[in-house]
């Protein structure tokens, strides 16, 4: 059987476009004498559409396009895609997460989702009801098994712990199908795509069954979607792979016989790396904005976010300001100068000084006999902030913010400061990380001014602050932050590895106290297991750790 | 049977806390001599814990704390309280949302809930299994049918559409229950308390039952419970009710006559009035945040504002900043100070110039042959985002933020400027109502300056500028909204009842536009059955409306 993966990057809501996008691809196909196109999980909504599917307009739009998608498909050449089923008993929410199978104008089957996920950034339960059976489809002589996502997540043999009682593909093995096919739209993070091949190819080992697995690319605002549709053979063999971080088109015949591939999840820098710059460029492009704006600081998180820009959108594409003041180094201001040489971008010099004298004078009488403290650092971010705001806005610039997962955790960063932007694009990088990438751009030649690299990480905020006056080593720091976000660890597991109770409490009451900083963070980039944002969860106001 | 109504007010996390308060009132209700003592759903914990309960520590805690309640009790004073339960089968979280029974030394029954809501702020799918099965507990003759909050919200008599196909409360009854008692944690919105009594009242009648309902009360974060746990006798008469939007202790004897209640639900505005004002307190007090800050503009929105934080913390609590513009007029200074001296309340003054012709002389360079634009108006209000939060962060006053709902939801206001604070008080309140409550503020002297109430709605960022130069009247505004927002009518339905198809559009895409903005906001008190915040996820990436 000759099948058309067709890995797609879906606009979320943009139903006619999205449309447009499956029935190419599926014409494509066609001409290629495929007998079967697949694409991904609700490709035509775009994934996670969340609370888009309430609007009664919006299903009713989403069925008219399932019926014109369905009507355009020709003998010989079948489709599956991803769409909406709606089917009213008054109970529940009527709604379903499901598989079309169409052919010659034809729905010929909607296999419903069985396993809806509800943890870490997924809410489907809160859209969707569970599918009652599944049902599997002869088509050209082959028994199609079709799932959808999280169904080929709970096999017992795999899996110690399982979320779900139930094992659809078991069930669709059981019904005769030796054709296993899984459309997705699983976000990705680090390690995720080398469990998901071991996964896959055992279970099609296991029950002695072809498996294609079809997942969008692109990233959907937070959520980055790395593609890597695999096909495996019978035994378990991964056969065919498609493009990481982009939209695929690829024909597998499940009869001739493939090397085997191997190596599919790259080292960490590399896969971070394309993640960061499709997400800053997704959430970019699908708005329409071009054109970006950064602050540099001369310091290292900066000058990443700075780079992964000019990989996203070009060069021309990405503006920078300069703010230094009366605490920024020399070294800061000619660190960045090479930087933006380095990356041939445009840059503009604004002083934090005068507005800050102005500022300061106007507050002076109210805080007349207080000493100077966090307010006036806070206050030289804040007017940074100001600066970026108003370029932004003067120009349509869309601002990203630079702060690292390590400072997002600790609340080390200022509120309408430095947090200031639309998209937080290392957000869910560990400082340590944004050394270990920073190494990674410069392997072939120095990107990233080895002075960048080099320097004690610092806010600049007061005379020679360093990170270290008020954070323990970020080595440190991050190996306790890795173990109470990332390993779900707990204080007591955390402080046996430290070797320091003290130091472990002050730091996850740290991640605790500032969660009301993180509500009203940018959305954070995700690439980890557990990122700050939709899929971390917790009460502002609460007193755990702090009794 | 003599029940002691326990209603309080538990801190998430705080489980030693919460568990003094529950022994103190189990305490004063073995005095009182009453048969049993009923605290509100997850009593232990605070409502809603969310991911909190991932944590083994966490969860490790709070058994223990259940443990030591059930020790306390002793013999003919019962308990009934919420707490977790942990059933580790290595399927799904292994955890339950339950009601524990206890009696002398011991616990008597675990009831888990059976229907575990996902929709609006609720995410407990996320956490907590269904009960599988329901149990009748008999106590000093009686029998108990123990349910929680959801599970007696599911009677199919009463509702045309259901949730779920099950209903726990009509298998308690089979298993021959004669009192019902459901325990709770059930934010308010308006319209929802006397929606409650007359579905508890068609129970109770339906099944000849007594029916106790014991909710809590209070703020968490954006939440709040208005308490007003409720007593049902056979007949379904409301013979007893407990204070709204404060703790509570009373004791009921089902056997006593008791006179029928009506009217539990007041106006619109009272109660929206109590609820805000609790909103701010608790959200204040948890923490152990003392003082507030409110920037106060001369407009009717942030008088409301500072009106209800005087309400909830008293004046010498709070501070107000005046920051006049070259576009301020006249008015708005003699309005704002009449109503500072109305309040007694203490203000500074702080002109909003020098530092924005700082500023606007910074980016001269950069700004030269554009005119002025919008990015000019954000600056003003992001200098007056500068000075609260420098003035916050001095004094350690908590910034409350006074953007109404009609403006958050077309995003007329500026981010990182008045959309600055902590919490957003009117956040869930139309601009229509905002006029409603200024009515009913001043219902016996006038407390909020007539002038105030008076004046065309402006955001003063330019000169002459009136909030109807961008948005529709807000009566006809408000009219949309709420359509769009609460009653989630689609854009056709809501056009019929307008007359006008392109305003509706307009109004509605800059909704769904708006959302970057609102993913940045502070949490918002929800008084509505549909409020920015928690409970209403839209991607911010997407199309739909766009096309």
């Amino acid at each position: 059987m000759r099948i058309a993966l067709c890995q797609t990057n879906p606009v979320i809501g943009d139903i006619d476009g999205n449309k447009k996008v499956i029935l190419d691809l599926y014409q494509k196909a066609c001409d290629d004498k495929a007998d079967i196109a697949i694409f991904p999980e609700l490709s035509l909504l775009g994934y996670p559409p969340l609370d888009l599917v309430e609007k009664k307009e919006f299903r009713e739009y989403v069925k008219k396009a399932t019926a014109e998608i369905a009507a355009a498909t020709i003998e010989n050449t079948a489709i599956i895609f991803g769409s909406l089923h709606e089917d009213i008993d008054n109970v529940g929410t009527n709604l379903f997460n499901s598989a079309y199978f169409c052919e010659g104008g034809e729905v010929k089957l909607i296999q419903h989702k069985t396993l809806i996920p509800n943890y870490d950034v997924f809410d489907e339960m809160r859209y969707f009801e569970a599918a009652k059976d599944t049902a599997v489809i002869e088509y050209k002589g082959r028994k199609l098994g079709i799932s959808i996502c999280e169904d080929i997540w709970n096999d017992k043999d795999y899996w110690k712990v399982r979320l779900y009682p139930e094992d659809p593909i078991e069930k669709l093995i059981k019904k005769g199908a030796d054709l296993l096919i899984n459309i997705s739209a699983s976000p990705y993070s680090y390690g995720k795509r080398i469990e998901k091949e071991e996964m896959l190819s055992g279970l099609a080992k296991k029950y002695n069954s072809d498996l294609v697995y079809v997942n969008c690319a692109g990233a959907q605002t937070d959520l980055i979607f790395d593609g890597a549709s695999m096909c495996f053979d019978r035994k378990g063999r991964l056969s065919a792979i498609c493009n990481l971080y982009s939209e695929d088109y690829l024909v597998y015949n499940t009869e001739s016989a493939a090397e085997e591939i191997h190596l599919i999840e790259r080292a960490f820098c590399a896969e971070m790396h394309d993640a960061l710059a499709l997400g800053i460029k997704d959430y970019c492009r699908k708005p329409g904005f071009k054109k970006v704006l950064i602050g540099l600081s001369g310091g290292i998180d900066s000058a990443i976010v700075v780079y992964l820009a000019v990989k996203a959108l070009g060069a021309e594409n990405v503006n920078v300001v300069m703010m230094p003041s009366q605490y920024s180094s020399k070294g800061s201001i000619d660190d960045s100068v090479k930087l933006i040489e380095n990356l041939k971008i445009s840059a503009k010099t604004i002083s934090v000084e005068p507005v800050f004298d102005a500022v300061t004078e106007a507050l002076k009488p109210h805080f007349e006999g207080r000493p100077q403290d966090v307010t006036e650092e806070n206050l030289q971010s804040r007017i940074r902030g100001l600066y970026l705001m108003a370029i932004s806005n003067k120009f349509g610039y869309l601002l990203l913010t630079t702060g690292n997962k390590s400072e997002i955790a600790t609340g080390y960063a200022t509120l309408y400061g430095d947090m200031c932007g639309a998209l937080a694009v290392i957000g869910d990088v560990y400082k340590t990380d944004i050394y270990r990438l920073a190494e990674y751009i410069n392997r072939d030649s120095e990107i990233i001014p080895k002075e960048i690299i080099e320097k004690e990480p610092s806010a600049e905020l007061r005379h020679n602050q360093k990170d270290s006056d008020s954070l323990p080593p970020y080595e440190v720091l991050d190996a306790i932050l890795r173990m109470y976000l990332e390993e779900n660890k707990e204080s007591e597991e955390i402080s046996a590895v430290t070797g320091d109770a003290q130091l472990t409490k002050k730091v996850l009451r740290l991640v605790d106290i500032n969660e009301f900083k993180r509500k009203q963070a940018a959305p954070v980039l995700r690439i980890s297991y557990k990122a700050f944002g939709y899929g971390r969860r917790f009460p502002i106001v609460q007193k755990w750790r702090n009794q």
